[in-house]
């Protein structure tokens, strides 16, 4: 709640519910100390009175166990006042009319978040000593929740671990995908903190037309992709859901403990489940949470439940992780910290995710140079105008023009990426020009990572998926 | 629903929903390989033809991946009819308000199972080559789904194996608690086979006011008194779903295969779970069905998946089966078979289940000589007269009267039963006389267990509790 100040001035729904639990609890201290029955009564009253209240505030009436969700409002298309909003930001659908994309700003008052503003920025670069990376430089990680506690923590020797993911629901993985992982290897590397990242086979399996060998399949396939991103094996460990969950009796003991505290009403508040919906996938938000929690990993951790965790993740997770910290408290558990990421366009313009079934909606790690050369100069939007000659007179628009989006997520030179951006927008800079600069850059890259996913052996992934210690200083 | 021939004459929703998914394959492979228009026109309004009898049958439209359940029925308070029934029978409640107990006869029409008629008893005793366990001689074990079924495969050498289980809500069992394990056990032994028995302490914490540990430790101490019914440790693995969960990749994964294929509605419907309920709740039911698959125990079967799976439970556990048996064939498993038995009426008498929290509701486990006296004699519901001289003249009725119900259960001669009930019915025997005669019945029986359970060592629990191989010929 700390990232919402505004709703503290009233008790929040929670506030309300954990009070009136403790209303309730009295009550029955009292009656069984057989206290004084005017006492009894007056404690009584206050308890109704309360519960009255709660009715009020969320609509519903209390129940002993049934917690109200820390957002009561509907996870989509509306807003806190109840107006319509365009883009539709869930983890199954991301879309928008917009040919800029998401209005991120809009959805950090929508979800509740905070903006990594450039005082963040400049912390992040105290703290760690390290220069901020570009995606935090230019807004692509844009939103947070609790990151300033993480920091407070680390100066105070206090340290952390990391922990993303991915759903494993084919074998092509696109540049988009590595988003997270980029930005997650360099966090690991400037804090020096151990980091899981859970593939959840059994979430593409529950949503898929997929078998659960296929998934399992896919999940090491991607592992694969995911270590050549350069992770330390000594601080990284990998993991399939379908494989862990079987392997961790503590991790399943968490799964429950979440499972316990959420109800199918707060599910379908956040996620938008319906009575259709099979029963795996609506318990499934547990298992996706349940990494949130050190204790999920004893091997790494041993028994420590209080070591916080910071997670890295497209802002569509977000639902995951505001289920997540509603039920954190509850049972215990420190609430996870989130930087949350804006989306990769698609090659055809920033209005949706992309799809890793249409092989022409983005670069593949598998591309060969002349297949990115290709999608790029066929597919990649563009802001310029139709003709050289409007173009040179009127200026491009690289708002909206896929490749100069792109090389802001794959330039590492600010001062070069920025000059890219005023000759296209004065019209110096031509649309097959930019184009080229952008082939430049992504062949090479990800020329380097097919190169390196060779060297990732059957051996290496075995290594990264055993469960094990990892190095972590306490 | 080979049980229920009468629902055979018209197609079930279960068949029209197979039949319709195989209509709407087929319209997509003419399409495909671009047939005839007519055609595919033909076989497009056979499809809209099957889709309107289906919601008529079912009164649900159809959805591709949502089958209805076995039983559309809803559970509870109904006959297929429409009309009330008294009794109340699900895993949570069970009552009455007839004094002789539950109408089983009805229950088995309303459940669609069969009754465990003469003919059936004569066939266990000569497959098994054993006489009949008097649970089967006095219809303790009343009812079964495809019985037949595993006697016709066993005579073909064709083996299977015993899945039972139990809630450990609390350390104290009862009596009553004994009834499946001591059947189950003859059943070990009569026809030589391996058995699995759960202990859902993942289910107690999700519904009962535990932490997880005390869920665990009630597991371990319950496992304690199963065992000292006399099961062959080369035959019996018992497990806590908390520690297998975790310690089973196979186990989670037939876990997800059910949960993706049984909807909120089919829960809902079945055990009445409401939107309230919590998340973990809602999945439970695949946790408890997991085990009638024998590739959830890869150390005991292989990877062997067509073993067929007989299951000794209360009636009251038959949901949970319900659902698993319309599961398995859509996920390419048998389907568990059952054997049911009657409830183990209260001290108080036949209308309610016992409750462990009641300490005078029935005899436990840990009973003195002296307690298993007092609370016959004091809290037994006695079927006799108000005076000597009126159950001399009327008799007393052995159908209400707990001590008899009770001698039912625990008294292996046949003969001296009989003359008990008429010498009670008479009047010849006096309540007390009765009540002594179920006293002298419980006490060596009950330190016998007590005996047996001493010799219980951790070392022993351990044993049982190892995933390992079992015995096992296939």
């Amino acid at each position: 709640m700390a990232d919402s100040p505004d709703f503290e001035r009233t008790m929040s729904p929670l506030e309300l519910y954990e009070k009136l639990t403790a209303q309730g609890d009295q009550v029955r201290a009292l009656k069984t100390v057989k206290s004084d029955k005017a006492e009894i009564d007056a404690a009584i009253q206050l308890l109704l009175k309360m519960k009255l209240e709660y009715k009020q505030v969320t609509g519903q009436d209390y129940k002993a166990g049934s917690p109200p969700s820390e957002n009561s409002a509907p996870f989509n298309g509306a807003t806190a006042d109840g107006s319509n909003d365009e883009d539709t930001v869930d983890p199954w659908n991301v879309s928008t009319t917009n040919a800029k994309g998401v209005d991120y700003d809009k959805l950090i008052v929508r979800f509740g978040s905070s903006k990594i503003d450039q005082q963040l920025v400049d912390r992040i670069e105290k703290v760690s000593g390290q220069k901020p990376h570009r995606f935090l430089r230019r807004g692509i990680f844009f939103s947070h929740r609790d990151m300033h506690q993480v920091l407070d923590a680390y100066e105070k020797q206090k340290s952390f671990y990391l922990y993303t993911g991915r759903g494993p629901s084919s074998e092509a993985m696109h540049v988009g995908h590595l988003i997270p992982f980029i930005f997650t290897k360099w966090l690991q590397d400037v804090f020096d903190i151990p980091l899981v990242i859970q593939l959840t086979d059994d979430e593409k399996y529950l949503w898929k037309d997929l078998t659960i060998e296929e998934c399992h399949r896919f999940a090491v396939e991607n592992a694969k992709d995911i270590i050549a991103c350069g992770f330390d094996v000594n601080k990284t460990f990998i993991f399939s859901d379908l494989d862990y969950m079987g392997a961790s009796p503590e991790f399943y003991r968490n799964v429950v403990k979440i499972e316990k505290h959420v109800t199918f009403n707060q599910v379908k508040g956040i996620f938008g489940f319906t009575d259709s919906d099979c029963i795996g996938k609506i318990s499934f938000p547990a298992i996706q949470a349940a990494p949130s929690f050190s204790n999920s990993f004893p091997q790494i951790f041993g028994s420590r439940k209080d070591i916080q965790c910071l997670i890295p993740c497209a802002i569509d997770q977000d639902p995951y992780f505001r289920m997540t910290r509603d039920v954190a408290p509850r049972i215990g558990y420190p609430k996870p910290a989130l930087l949350h990421s804006t989306f990769f366009p698609a090659l055809q313009g920033a209005q949706t995710k992309m799809s890793a079934s249409d092989a022409n909606s983005s670069i593949f790690l598998t591309d060969t140079p002349k297949q990115i050369k290709t999608k790029v100069n066929k597919h990649a939007f563009s802001g310029g105008k139709d003709t050289v000659e409007e173009h040179r007179k009127h200026g491009g628009n690289p708002d909206v023009d896929v490749s100069f989006m792109y090389l802001t997520f794959f330039l590492e030179d600010d001062e070069q990426l920025e000059k890219i951006r005023q000759d296209y927008a004065s019209g110096a800079l031509l649309t097959g020009e930019l184009k080229k600069m952008l082939i430049d850059t992504l062949q090479p890259m990800i020329a380097q990572h097919q190169e390196r996913r060779k060297q990732v052996t059957d051996e290496t992934v075995k290594q990264f998926m055993t469960p094990r210690p990892l190095n972590f200083k306490h």
